[in-house]
């Protein structure tokens, strides 16, 4: 005993000690009422001092493992019953016990699914932003500025409705960007996808709910709908946003419990849905009563063209409109912050479902979020964001015209390029071939709601260097074309 | 025109300039094609530098709401339709939408729906940690480490299971705990409740589950489990535990999808189940088949007694126990970060659920958590933590043996009491009577699964001074003898 000890460098010598001693008592090798070598002892046959031994077996005492006898030394106390002794069998068949939303959520776990790329693949697969534009002082400075002014209240607990300071900034922006806030108001979620989630579960129906979307759509936004029961509708888009006659015959033929839309860089075509379609399509909304859930997803990016309102704002005072925000996709995703605004009474219950799922959005997360807008860098950040994208999109707009043997290339700018070759082609066997190039792009259809698209590809660009954007291209193009013959 | 336009503090000027301009061109005062003011002219019109004027006309036109005529100058773009033109009435009756989930969620919310207690009432109702010990030092320590480790990339999109250095941490702390990994794995989630209603929506049934449980208990298990359409049985409570013949009674008349049990400071009577009975109900549990879901809740602060494993470790390498845990509840809430220990096939389903409903936890609660915990502070905090909640229990629980009329006292430490009167006794009455006279509390009937414990209430103490406690429990035993005439 005692001479397997090991030293390593990543916790307190103490810490070390006790653990150790915790794991021998544990196995059994030290036995309740067992007397314990002197700290002495101890200290020279593991080679620490003896003020490590004494602060370890004060630990174990007041962690109950170990007693003291005044005068006699320290005893291993009564463990309870040690698990091998009396451990019953206790095996539950899982597969058999999760249910059918579970299964679900598993096949149509794409990320789990998808192929992972290793560091010397050139990746079209991400529309993340690129990490290395983030700035990162002015993120430190927010957080210790935040902390600064708050301090310790910012680590307990807050409110499921979100942080209130945060919620005012949002409130004006979005005011700003034209929308009526009477009668509305705002939740906080961990991101666009609790948002989203939080939402199709108020408004599902027992019997399976049903929505309206354009086709292709976002991919989260298809298993979502699954995942919550809603049979899909999707209607194609034309090359400035959903096509409206076909829109008007769905509306037409049946009723739906709600539409959702992107009407900015549209996932996965990168169409920005152009103003008087906004409006008609508002028009065609309000008339049949379909509730729209906006996606307000990387409307923050549009670097040109004129100006161009949010849905929510062009239906003025009106309640119709469920706006879905997030600064995650565009500022950082790996804080977990996003909003959503409309009518009030339905953002009441939205807050108490939000409450019973994960109580409040980090606190941490918020604050630090709102202590670097305040401070003014989302303007300036964003003004660099913009510039470099649009420099990037056609950069790679430019390669997919000189390599690619495409139908239709679509895409306003944003983060991503929507590919279609001719209807008989095959991205993914394109993909496979690719792949083996060590190239690799999204297959359009699994954005497609009715099992189109095979012959699509989405192409993010933001994450992928100058370089490998042209020698992708190239590949992919060299690759198609080979295809074609 | 131009003459009500107001400078504030909260941001850059040229800012407040475009967001002005902006409005005035929403509201219509300034019109498609019009010219503006030169940048001389409207710099003196605003009493701001002409530079200012020149960033706004500038960001006003990358934004399209401006078009530049060299040599001319700047003039109001075509604005998508005003909305006050367009806007189609477009009003949706909201509470007619909202399912009955979405209802229930509201009338189970007693945050929304409980007393709020002003600055100077004395208040008994929280069992959060106690902020004034939280070490904000170490906080941005931990922060400022991880970013100069990691960088970047901590702002970026992370993986649905969590930041691998933190589970690794994770799993290495529940084998010091005595639990065998084998077979199991682990997802972070944003704290428990997440984690618990994860796990709720994988093994409800379609046409409504069972499940067992202590009672009283949690309110928020009570309030998620019939969100989730589960059958609630509540098996009463003895001062070292669940009543065993009861368990046995309930889990021989039919079947159950799942337990819950709280064994450590159990929510909301503070017992901690001993270790004999933990042995024996995972007997019953083993021998029924009925899989275990077991809240780790404020099991770290045990600051006495001989040591006690959970669950999850009597059952050695069986697979029947879902571990909850959560730094949450004694570090910090406000960082939500908590995790599910379990059977590796039931993890990969929830990995998969918890990916569909917010994508991933923050990364950065996450990875502050995990720095925090390298770097040794965890240890040193829970000393501390411990020895004053610990102080804190004693000092509660003499006051309450002072003052209170009751007939059962129970809490072994944690950081709340319970009381129970006479069974004839009426705490909400008792709270409306103390409320008069600034002193609040949980009456205990909102814990109890049946509609009983009208005659019982839960004390937390953790974030009252020690002289609100004396003062308040002094108000609520006058108030309670009163009453009891």
């Amino acid at each position: 005993m005692f001479n397997d000890f090991e030293l390593t460098d990543d916790r307190p010598v103490y810490i070390q000690v006790k653990d150790y001693l915790k794991r021998l008592i544990g196995k059994g090798s030290l036995r309740p009422g067992q007397k314990l070598p002197s700290t002495r002892e101890l200290g020279l046959l593991l080679s620490v001092s003896r003020n490590t031994v004494i602060a370890a077996y004060a630990e174990l005492e007041s962690d109950g493992f170990v007693y003291a006898v005044r005068g006699k030394g320290s005893y291993v106390a009564a463990v309870s019953a040690p698990p091998e002794a009396a451990a019953p069998p206790f095996e539950i068949d899982w597969l058999s016990r999760i249910n059918g939303y579970a299964r679900q959520a598993v096949e149509l776990d794409r990320m789990k699914n998808g192929i992972r790329a290793d560091k010397n693949v050139i990746s079209f697969t991400s529309i993340a932003p690129d990490e290395k534009l983030f700035d990162l002082e002015q993120v430190k400075r927010a957080f210790l500025d935040r902390m600064a002014i708050e301090g310790n209240v910012l680590l307990n607990y807050g409110y499921a409705k979100g942080y209130k300071p945060l919620i005012d900034y949002l409130l004006t922006y979005m005011e700003r960007k034209g929308v009526d806030l009477s009668g509305k108001d705002m939740l906080i979620t961990s991101g666009f996808t609790e948002a989203f989630d939080i939402v199709l579960s108020a408004l599902r129906r027992k019997e399976g709910g049903s929505v309206l979307c354009e086709n292709p759509t976002h991919y989260t936004a298809i298993k979502n709908f699954k995942l919550n029961g809603y049979d899909i509708t999707g209607i194609p888009m034309e090359q400035d946003g959903i096509h409206l006659s076909a829109l008007e015959r769905a509306l037409s033929e049946r009723t739906y419990d709600c539409a959702y839309l992107i009407p900015s860089y549209h996932n996965p075509t990168g169409i920005v849905t152009s103003p008087a379609k906004r409006m008609a399509v508002m028009q065609l909304m309000a008339r049949h009563g379909v509730p729209v859930i906006e996606d307000g997803f990387n409307e923050e990016l549009r670097y040109s063209g004129s100006h161009v309102s949010p849905l929510i704002a062009t239906a003025g005072r009106g309640n119709g409109v469920i706006y879905l925000g997030s600064f995650s996709k565009v500022l950082f995703p790996g804080l977990r912050v996003g909003w959503v605004l409309a009518d009030r009474r339905l953002v009441d219950s939205l807050e108490s479902i939000k409450r019973s799922r994960s109580i409040h959005t980090s606190t941490l997360d918020q604050s630090l979020l709102y202590q670097y807008l305040q401070n003014g860098n989302f303007e300036k950040y964003l003004k660099k964001a913009r510039s470099e994208y649009k420099r990037k999109y056609e950069w790679t707009k430019l390669c997919c015209e000189t390599h690619l043997p495409y139908k239709r290339l679509s895409g306003d700018g944003g983060l991503h390029l929507f590919v279609e070759f001719e209807a008989h082609f095959d991205t993914t066997a394109l993909l496979r071939a690719c792949a083996d190039q060590g190239v690799i792009f999204t297959p359009g259809d699994m954005f497609y709601t009715d099992g189109g698209g095979r012959h699509t590809m989405r192409l993010g660009f933001s994450r992928v260097s100058d370089e490998h954007i042209a020698r992708g291209l190239a590949i992919i193009g060299r690759t198609a074309r080979r295809m074609l013959e």
